[in-house]
């Protein structure tokens, strides 16, 4: 499901659209070089990840990989969009908007509930080996290499970032959130608390931590 | 200053203390030593500086480096501490507790002036070129090498949070803030925001942003 998504988002005429065989042959070498891609950033980390090393691992041929990426910095970023829809979908998070952003934060009507829930599902992703240790190697280039973090934040990062902003928009229509607060900088008091203990090792992360961020960013600290 | 409180911290016996020449020689050798690190990891990043190159730089022999430190994590260690030391005397923030830890965030009885004033004088900070890319490819490297990340949370990172833990305790015996708050958890709810938009150039940081990050802690995001 996550390949067919994909695939859509290749532009191909229809002149020269491959045959149904050879799509869900392209589907599984796609497949092979994320894995290969994550995998490889995880292990070695970026500078030393190669276009012939992905190719190498993935069992296909470095052509294969320059017909469909530029580079291994647009390998990884749709690497990553991949990964991050496969872990949407396992938590059955998906939700259709039939726009270019396919997921939106759940709204049962109770802010402070589902923002913890996003939250307690953020955690479980962060602990889970196949995101860990190629996400914390893109990470470290992403502060090191200002173009390629600036992009990954662009691409991964900002449009996760901007279904809190809908989220809290919505609370906002039901007075739930103040109406002079911006959704934008209001996020970061649950948001980056969770993604600096992740990233720096502060300290560490559970669900019972997450719970008490929304809490104190929605009650705040002063005596009400 | 910097210096005179650097060499208190190398233990010397009465028997083997230097010549007083001698002593500002090596003051000199340390501080040398200090800016070379600091200039060599911000331009080649943690794995290419090497103690020779420190060394080099610094113009002292490699022997003189492996005198007073056994590697160079620890000479970058030190080196941050006395950047930071620098930085807190050059915005005449420093406060003699005459304990280990030499600075406390001022009280002047009103928190959020106070969190205010400190949150601007760190971007303050995260501007200085001579800050910046030493500790973004410290940072960067701590994320991938956990045990380096480690050491540097604990020892640079770590006791100025605890500054802002002792600031609110301050706050919540003046009732300013609620006697149930976790400090350490509160505090990073205006801290990590700052810290993500930097490290991960996810948005830009002003005084007007941190001002607003402390509003929202204090007050919340939801109605009152």
């Amino acid at each position: 499901m996550a390949t067919t998504r994909k695939s859509a988002r290749t532009t191909t005429s229809a002149a020269e659209r491959p045959h149904p065989d050879a799509t869900r042959r392209s589907q599984r070498s796609r497949q092979a070089i994320y894995d290969a891609a994550l995998a490889l950033v995880g292990e070695v980390g970026y500078p030393k990840t190669t276009i012939e090393g992905i190719a190498a691992r993935a069992g296909v041929g470095k052509q294969t990989i320059y017909r469909w990426w530029s580079s291994k910095a647009q390998v990884l970023l749709e690497a990553f969009l991949d990964l991050g829809e496969q872990a949407v979908q396992g938590q059955g998070q998906g939700q259709g908007q039939g726009q270019g952003e396919p997921y939106a934060i759940p709204d049962t009507g109770d802010i402070a509930a589902d923002l913890k829930a996003v939250l307690r599902a953020t955690v479980d992703q962060l602990y889970d080996p196949k995101f860990e240790a190629p996400s914390r190697a893109l990470a470290a280039e992403g502060l090191v290499n200002e173009q390629l973090g600036r992009e990954f934040v662009a691409k991964l990062l900002e449009p996760s970032l901007q279904l809190h902003v809908d989220r809290l928009r919505a609370a906002q229509a039901a007075g739930q959130v103040r109406p002079e607060i911006d959704p934008r900088i209001a996020l970061e008091l649950f948001v980056s608390p969770l993604a600096q203990r992740w990233l720096q090792h502060t300290a560490p992360i559970s669900y019972a931590y997450t719970d008490t961020l929304v809490d104190y960013a929605l009650h705040g600290l002063a005596p009400r």
